[in-house]
């Protein structure tokens, strides 16, 4: 009997966790008998031959995996070549490895997919499966990926307990960061926070579209002198029209690794220029890796796609990874398909221009319809300060 | 028959207005006939004669408010001096107001004992009863205040969820802001966080002690050999030995009435002299709105100081705020006593050095017991990264 080996890749999420329970839920179910190994922190343990031993988890430790957000086995981002790739082949022949998945983004999915081919030109007999997970949402092909619909649910549940504040002591702009460098997803949904047409998010600035000073102010402006307090969110990865992250020439980036302190460069451009107080709140990475956040459909999708995968590589289906498709919005309903990993590879999949207002700082109608079977529901709140 | 009204001040909490439903089911239990006001945007609303009328408020809107991060009613930091609290008691008196009710911290209880005595100087018969809010937690002499339970709450759930990122991929330093620029409490509160003795956060930086940057790099740097991943929490209002703010030199502090931003100067401190990456975040305003991780036991609390102050008004107590006296810590247990007011007016309760290690750098055993019980179980993890 062959064993199976699961690694994770890239950033953790709310939900990988879950998909790594799905899968072993779904070897038992269809009796498999190897054993399941877990590389530790991703490509560092299959290059390293450090595995985890996974095989007899405990039902409790099952449901753990369901609610805990973060990585429970590791990941990293250990770079690999070719001599990475044909090491990690010799450790798959030497441990037996006859199944392979790989949950990750874009770049895991190229891991994977190149690991397949070096298998394949020395007659390696492993199935390669991949299992889709990014907080950016920017994987090509499936409908979204675990992860994301969790994350956003955050953004939109955080802006509506900010707005709370912020309506109630009208005093400041809050400007508040959000991740995904190159894809507005989560900065657009943050949107879904309002139960009124005048709520927060009062402005949105997408990596899409370029970023424009002067227009900006302008707005915060207008905004200001309507509500006195308001929010505005704005991507990490904003930029002028040459392309140029918006605060390169701030000291903040000379971390190399990570983009410039957007909500820090605003809130103080919006203070010297317009002088308006202004705060600029940054969640990093509190905002992927909140559990209490979890969307009940994301935690359900990240199983399924988990339980997909195991099925899949078992049936020998190989240089695939599990999609996401969206059969009905209302009621919501998905199930799963397999789509090559070349189409994946290193595709990144952007925000549809049709999901950004006209007005370049707000989301659509359609984005609306979009998200909101995938985050759920949000509670509801409570204010008199608007009442005669 | 008199009016009741009742006013916020300062920041929001997750449970201010817990209290304000607390009040208004208190009053319709002690049959409570004359009008419920509120004053909107608090002290701007008083001084304006800006009333909200609550009397009709729902049942379902109780329960919204019990739930409802933010002030339902409005605060200010507008400021009030002789000619504001004159106006004041002039509209006091045109209302028929005779019991009136100040939700908020030691500005606000200061505000209170003011009009208290401009009323009493002029024979206006008002009763005026306080009622504490803070997440900083710096109101003398009760034993703590709602709103600081559940920001505390937030900070060790939010860091208990990044440690499952961090730990799971061990890239960086994470360096996350807290709240509370003269008192501890809340950076204190992360410690809460821990599972096991070597769960983050691994580094807590308090205002009570003179933050050394020297020190700092040096338990940086051994963490980093240690962990290679891991968090390190910070008060905003860290300063040096002579008092001065780590970060007055940074063009953010331009923002004079906020404090400068520690984790952008702590984590580029730690890249340019270790050359380790390293990542700020700050929640800011989304540790003290977040509306999903409000302690049970503050709401509780915080419902329970708003009927005692119902009573103590409706009974003519005077010049009095409502405390909370912890009567057992196994299992816990609280009781409501009231203060006088001078007591409470502007004195600042800072956070005891008995709390914090003597490596200036940790918390003690008894704070975790004194804590423990006020944030309420938090949700448990699961990692197999150390698993053999």
């Amino acid at each position: 009997m062959k064993n199976l080996l699961i690694s994770h890749g890239g950033a953790p999420t709310a939900v990988i966790n879950a998909s790594l329970a799905g899968v072993i839920i779904e070897l038992r179910k269809e009796g498999f008998d190897g054993k399941i190994f877990a590389a530790r922190f991703g490509s560092k343990g299959l290059y390293n031959e450090d595995f985890i031993d996974l095989t007899n988890v405990t039902d409790k430790e099952l449901d753990l995996l369901k609610k805990t957000s973060g990585t429970a086995i590791g990941s990293s981002r250990f770079p690999l070549g070719d001599k990475e790739y044909e090491k990690i082949v010799d450790n798959l022949v030497k441990n037996n490895i006859g199944y392979l998945l790989f949950t990750g983004g874009n770049g895991s999915m190229d891991g994977l997919g190149k690991i397949y081919k070096h298998a394949k030109a020395r007659n390696v007999d492993v199935a390669c499966v991949g299992i889709p997970k990014t907080i950016d949402n920017d994987i090509a092909v499936t409908d979204h990926a675990p992860g994301f619909p969790s994350a956003a649910r955050y953004m939109a549940a955080t802006i509506r307990d900010c707005w709370q504040d912020v309506r109630g002591l009208p005093i400041h702009c809050v400007i508040i960061e959000a991740m995904g460098r190159n894809a507005g997803w989560l900065t657009a949904s943050s949107a879904l926070a309002r139960e009124e047409t005048n709520d927060a998010p009062q402005l949105l600035y997408f990596p899409e579209v370029a970023f424009d000073e002067e227009e900006f102010l302008k707005d915060v402006k207008r905004c200001y002198d309507t509500y006195g307090g308001f929010i505005v969110v704005a991507s990490e990865g904003i930029h002028d029209k040459n392309g140029t992250p918006i605060c390169t020439s701030k000291e903040s980036t000379s971390r190399s690794s990570y983009f410039g302190e957007v909500a820090v460069y605003l809130s103080e451009l919006v203070t010297n220029k317009l002088g308006i107080k202004c705060r600029g709140e940054k969640p990093g990475i509190i905002a992927r890796s909140c559990s209490y956040e979890q969307s009940p459909i994301d935690r359900k999708e990240a199983i399924m796609v988990g339980k997909a995968a195991a099925k899949a590589v078992l049936k020998e289906k190989n240089g695939v990874m599990v999609g996401i498709k969206r059969i009905s919005n209302k009621p919501y309903r998905s199930k799963t398909f397999l789509v090559p990993i070349e189409e994946v590879m290193l595709t990144e999949a952007k925000m549809p221009l049709k999901y950004i207002a006209k007005n370049n700082h707000d989301i659509t109608p359609e984005f609306v319809d979009w998200l909101k079977p995938l985050i759920g529901e949000l509670p509801k709140g409570i204010t008199f300060v608007n009442k005669k």
